[in-house]
């Protein structure tokens, strides 16, 4: 097989961690499912080879590699409804802000609350596609576009509405850069295999009750706008990652607000890719030293 | 020798491409004329070793190589009569937001100005002074914050001030995050040589006239200060940089604005460190396809 339909990583049975092209049972659709893939050998971004070992799944992790993911980039305000549940005007252009990769984490790891985003309030939980880059891209038009994507995932943009937007001075990274608060995955399914990213379900469950639920088509700018649009005087690398924004439904925009409190799971899926289900677990203060 | 004192990477009259210790005439301070270098062999972030081979240096280049580095983190707002020229408010905590790494160029770099960038007006300079990290730091209180700085650069955080302040939707990484807009060098001086960062004499020049002038004393977060928050909750890696903020005088701040035009020359430099030199090129309209 030429190329991947399914990317997943995960730690296999063997011991080992692999990529692997998962192996879904026919009727099953969530990646999350999966127990059995095979291995891929080579270059995720270069010269790859699906083979014919075929592994058997422990644990999925983040499906890249920490050394394989670039510059993770996330678009404010990308659904309409969500911008009206903000109180914020339409933007014009795409709203962008940064992550760290450090913030990156697997379809099933804990989210970390650290001391300092325990301080305030405001834990949220974004449901976003996420697009990942397999091509470096400069100044592609729309047309083009989504030939320079890998593939997509699902990702949650963790969020603390305190530190993002009263204490961070305007700027939202602080409060959305924190240890584990882009968990993604379950795997990154080929955009050969999902041709139109604009028309998949998307939701969010919070303990099990939904909580968002929309679809990627009532994205302000699109994948392919989006691509072409950041690509202008910037190249995108291999690796890098654009959360593409929320739809409405998220904690800050429900009265009275609704916050992730500690221990809490939040579940974020998208049709076609499946689901990632984070609980959220608060750092204990250390000893005194 | 163990360690290195001023980190530079370079291309050398062999045509290779090398890390190496600058070796500076005496009397000569600034890392930019350096001619002759210590062939550094190894990770610059693990098991190094300078050599006794020297090189002759031909070009600077960018005192780390893109997968060397890893998230770009620049303050806002961090000097004082910076935050009131920008008619801002002292921010209580420091203020984040990120580049990326495709922004980094190397201290002779043109700084292109794209065709989306040459839209509306704003082309503006910032020296800063870069902090490198060297080991991977979290929750690090600031009495040892600066154990974890590999060495200290002078930077450039160009901006596009329309870009970054009224189309981004208010953040700021869209204006401030083109190809190439983060020249920094023109090398790398160990924490072991400048062991106080704050106390550093950092400028600009535009065309040979001086239109930043401070100290890294003003800086309302010093250096540890910054880093030992920043690592609140999040893991800062070996490569990562910080751009600690600019000092008054940009442009922005200026009646009337002063902004950077096609073919200008600017140049930022930091005590003990040395110079970046770098030309505005606007790009131009490729042919009609």
């Amino acid at each position: 097989m030429a190329t991947f339909s399914r990317l997943i990583r995960f730690l296999a049975k063997d011991g080992h961690i692999y990529y692997g092209d998962a192996l879904l049972p026919s009727g099953v659709n969530d990646i999350a499912k999966v127990t059995q893939a095979r291995v891929i050998q080579g270059d995720i971004f270069g010269p790859y080879r699906v083979t014919d070992q075929v592994a058997e799944v422990r644990m999925l992790l983040a499906p890249l590699a920490r050394q394989d993911i670039g510059t993770v980039r996330c678009l404010g305000l990308n659904y309409e409804q969500h911008a009206k549940e903000s109180n914020l005007p339409i933007p014009k252009y795409p709203v962008l802000f940064f992550k760290p990769v450090t913030s990156i984490a697997g379809p099933g790891d804990n989210i970390p609350v650290s001391l300092l985003a325990q301080e305030g309030e405001g834990l949220d939980y974004e449901c976003e596609l996420v697009a990942v880059i397999g091509k470096e891209a400069k100044n592609v038009p729309e047309s083009k576009a989504l030939d320079y994507v890998l593939g997509y995932a699902i990702g949650n943009d963790v969020s603390h509405r305190d530190w993002q937007i009263k204490r961070g001075g305007g700027q939202w990274g602080l409060g959305k850069g924190f240890d584990g608060w882009a968990p993604f995955g379950p795997g990154i399914v080929s955009s050969q295999v999902i041709t139109d990213p604009n028309a998949l379900q998307i939701t969010t469950k919070l303990n099990g009750q939904t909580v968002q639920s929309s679809s990627t088509k009532d994205m302000i700018f699109g994948v392919a706008q989006t691509i072409a649009f950041l690509s202008q005087g910037t190249t995108l690398l291999p690796g890098d990652l654009i959360f593409t924004g929320t739809p409405q439904g998220v904690g800050m925009g429900r009265k009275p607000a609704l916050w992730l409190k500690d221990g809490d799971s939040v579940e974020v899926s998208l049709e076609g890719v499946g689901s990632c289900v984070n609980r959220v677990v608060y750092d204990k203060p250390g000893p005194k030293l």
